[in-house]
Formats: C-alpha cells, structure tokens, sequence
C-alpha cells in the first residue's frame, strides 16, 4: 500500500523524455507509472536504464507498465504527464481520456506553442499545466535512454497563473536536482523557445542537414536567422505575449559561441523519424495568419518543410519501415 | 588549308553544353576548335562522342584541342563560344583574353540573368551574343557526351538587337537541327528563364533533394513558388524587362503535367559539383536589392543555398576530391 500523501503519477508516452522525467520523480519519492505502448515488455522486465552524467547512472523501475492509460488501476493519478511528441495523426486527448479523473493535473511536457488548446477544451474542468523541457536525450535501445545535457523544465499553468499543484510538482522535480523555472505567463515562456526553434530547426533540415555552423556561417544565413526571428517576435506580441527584441542576439551569440550541434529536428530528419513541424513552426505560422502579421520568412520555411515532408514521407513508402 | 568563307569558331569550356552544340556548328560545316583543360588528351585522341537520340550518334572531332585560348592558331576566330558554368571562382573575361581579335563576337551560352556585363566591360569593342539553351545534356565519361533532351537555343545581341552576324549564327544552327529563338531582347529572355530556374532549383536542393513533383505536391509548396516567382517578375520589371504575369501560371501548370524531375542545381548538388547559385539566384537577389524590390522568398532561398553551399564546402574539404 502506498502512503496516501505520495503523489501518484503517470506518464503517458514513456520514451526519452517521458522516461529521464519519470524516474526523476520516483527518486523524489512519486509512484510513477507510465504508459509507453512499444517497450512494454522490454520496460516491464528491466525497467528504463537511464545513464545521465549529470544525475548519475539509474534503473527506472515504473510502479505500473502500461499499454494503454485505461489499464492504469488504484484510481486516477494526481498528475498526468504527457510526454508523447506532437506530430500530426496524434489524439492526444484520446490517449489521455482513459485515465484522467476529475483532480488530475494534466502536465503537457511538449514543445511547440499553442498545444494547449485542444487539450484545454477536450478537458475543460481539469487543471492544464504547460511545461517546457531544455533537455538533451534520446533513446539509445529498446528501455535504454542516455541523458545527454541540461534537463531543466520550465513550466506554469495554461492560460496563466501558477497553482499550488503546480508548485508541489515544482518542488518534487527540484529535490530530484531538475531546476524548474516557474512561471505564471507560461505562453510567454513557450513563444521564446519558439523563438529559437522555429527558425533553427527547420533551417537545419535543408539542403542535407546543416548545424548551428553552417547556418550562423555566412552573413546571409545570420540575416535570415535574424529575420525570421524579428518575425516570430512580430506574431508573439500579436498574441498578446510580446518577446523582448533584445533575446534576438543573445540567442544568436549563445548559438554562435556553443560548439556546432546538430537540433532535434535535424536529427529526427537523418533517423527518418516525424518531424514536430506542425507545433514548432505550423502553429507559429497559422498564428501569424490569423494574427495578419507579415511572416514571409516563416511562411518559406514552412512550405520547404512541407515539401521535405512529402518527399519523407515517398521514401517512407518505398523502404522497409524501421524496426 | 579551309575555306576563308567558313566560319571558324572557337568553344571555350567544352563541357557537355560545349561539346554538344560545338559538335552542331561542326555539321553545319564551321571549323570547330575547343578549350577544354581536363579532357585534352583523350579528346584529341578520340574526339567528343555525342550520343543523342534527337540528333544522332556522332564522333566531334574538333579542328584544334586546347588546353588554352591563346593556344589557338590561325589568327582570331568569328566566333568565341563561352561555354563554361558561371560559378564563384571563374574569371571568365580571363579565359577569353588571349583568343578574342577586335573581329571576334564573343557568344555566352551561359546560365543566368545580369552574367553579360562584365563581359562587355572587358570587351567594349567585341559584338556580344547572350545565348540561353534549353538542354539537357551531361559528360558521362571524359570525352563522352549524352543528349537526353530539347536543345533549342534562344539568343540576342546584348544589351539588345540583332545583329547580321547573330543571325548568320542563329541560321548555321538551324542547318544542324537546332531551333533557334532569335530575340531583339534577349536580356527579357533571361528574365523570363529565371522565372522558373531561380525558383525551382533552389527550393529542389533543400531537405535532401526534391523533384518538381514533392515541390508542387503540397498547398503550401505550390504556394511558395507562385509567390518568389512574383517576386521575381517584380525584378524583372523594376530592371526594365517586365515578364507576362500569366507566365507564373504556366510554367507551375507545365512542371505539374510533365513527369517529376531533378533540377540541374539538383543534380550538381547530387553529385557534388559547384552549383550555378550566384548567377541563377545570387543575381537576381542582387538586382532585387538594388531595385528596392521586397524579395523575402528569394532572399530566404539564397541565404539557405549559401547555408548549403558552406556545408558542401565543408564535406568537400573532408573526403577525397572526385578523381
């Protein structure tokens, strides 16, 4: 029997984001359970193995392995925590439904900028904290994930504010030595990493995949970096959440002096993986629209994206698919 | 000893383009000489052979094979044929010098827009012929030349007219089975090429190579090339050579209907050859930034060809050069 007072949780879509923050918050003391359809039995067996530098080597025992969140028993959690990537095709209200009672605190765990919506209306008494991930780690084997960088989270509940349930999963991550940043504009806080996002990530899947140095290598690639960012600013301030200009060069600088990496959607570009087209650079690209703010650099990016899109996905059709 | 009647022409850079409508003028009964730095030997051994389905099999053994223009003998030729591709790098009026006689007109066969006036500034006193051919052509095997399509040429004195001796040209062409578009404004005719190459041929090197089918396969894709082709109508005007607007459509309407294909750009980028970046996109950008025409599609294009071009750059310097 659990003590009553741990707080129970679940986190739907246990790869390696979901996995390195679960077993976060059981070393803070959490019953953490996950649902994570592919790796069941590899998972149910071993646990995840989690090798992290930072925060040391660990085995991740789940209280409960899960194929889907309506096999999820004891009631429902007091935190659910999703971590599935969003890429198009994904109901994430679906994969939540089955396991969401009315005290669980849905935490979105996602990049992108305006995914809250459609699980703010699927789940409209249900308190919705918004949370951002600075994070470097991957799956490396079936239940095998390696923690690569940073790990903070950034987070606060959607539309605003910052509750006292929020501030407990605060405090449960920190004492597990992930610093949180709490906020309570947390849209503000996800426009400035889209600020980042939606311009490197897809520049760096063009042309056969380019890295922080080739983008920022030419005068012409910084300018269109720079553009495209005075734009993402433009649609932020349209929403209501203006950006401080300033961040612009400082993103560009800290870009500059880090050493030449490759970004997360380059990388699921080279692994034939879904790209997060749709809620890093789509979503600021509709808002754009609907907003009426010129965006021609984005609006260009997105349509290349569309079109490499396409092309993955043709390749996709006449290769065998991934194991 | 040859005819003093026959015209005696020189083509410098006999790549495929070259070899291929050096081959024509040769049937047509011109005395045919070549540049071509790398291929000498086995061109003077064995000539250029042509495989064309169009025009025929044929063996071009040019009148002289040279490794430089001011190894060319018998005084200056009527015609010098600039053949090579306008890439970074090339000093054009360099290799022409020391062939060109106050006689000689000086014909670019040549990709492009705005690529003849530095031509003109190193010889103001030479006839100028700007030429556009719309081939498809490649070296196989050195000295081996495959015609896969089209062929025609399209051509005018620069900076306009049409003089008695471009027409003496346009009619030796013709005798060899080369339609001719003979134009009193060639420099619209560059225009309106551009049109379409500095549209496609970028946007077909990003994300891994596209073909025009994944280009004009989504909304978004079909959307992105109507709009930089605006933008580059709008150049084109602003320089004095307004296009037809209705050409957009067209050229979006006939790429649809024929079968998916790589770019030229596509296919230097493939196979790991400068691309034409500076005088299909970099020109037109340029000409747009002095104009004061707003060109945001095209200048995010160019600043990611320039991304790419560093990459390749890169890669380049890190595996062995091609043999």
């Amino acid at each position: 029997m659990s003590d009553p007072s741990t707080p129970r949780i679940l986190v739907i879509g246990a790869g390696a984001i979901g996995a390195f923050y679960g077993a976060a918050l059981q070393a803070a003391g959490a019953e953490v359970s996950v649902v994570c359809r592919s790796e069941v039995d590899a998972v149910r067996e071993n646990g995840f193995s989690i090798e992290s530098k930072r925060l040391g080597d660990r085995v991740f025992r789940p209280a409960q392995v899960l194929r889907a969140a309506g096999d999820y028993s004891g009631g429902p959690p007091d935190y659910a925590l999703v971590c599935v990537k969003v890429v198009e095709g994904t109901d994430r209200a679906a994969l939540l439904r089955d396991a969401v009672g009315p005290q669980t605190a849905i935490v979105l765990i996602e990049n992108g900028v305006e995914i809250e919506d459609e699980i703010a209306a699927a789940f409209p008494q249900n308190e919705l904290i918004s949370a951002l991930a600075f994070v470097q780690v991957s799956r490396i084997a079936p239940g095998k994930v390696r923690h690569f960088a940073f790990g903070d989270l950034s987070f606060g509940n959607y539309p605003g504010g910052l509750t006292a349930r929020a501030k407990q999963l605060g405090a449960l991550f920190e004492s597990a030595g992930i610093k949180c940043a709490l906020t309570e504009d947390v849209v503000t806080a996800r426009w400035q990493k889209c600020l980042w996002n939606a311009v490197f990530n897809p520049i760096s899947v063009m042309g056969g995949v380019l890295d922080t140095g080739h983008i920022l290598g030419t005068a012409e690639g910084e300018a269109l970096v720079r553009r495209t960012m005075e734009e993402v600013c433009s649609v932020a301030a349209a929403t209501g959440h203006p950006l401080d200009r300033a961040l612009i060069g400082q993103f560009i600088e800290g870009t500059r002096k880090a050493p030449a990496y490759k970004t997360s959607m380059a990388l699921d570009y080279e692994n034939g993986r879904p790209m997060e087209t749709e809620v890093i650079l789509g979503n600021a690209v509709r808002a754009g629209r609907r907003e009426k703010v010129a965006i021609p650099s984005l609006e260009a990016l997105y349509a290349l994206m569309k079109m490499v899109e396409m092309r993955c996905m043709h390749d996709a059709g006449s290769r065998p698919a991934p194991g």
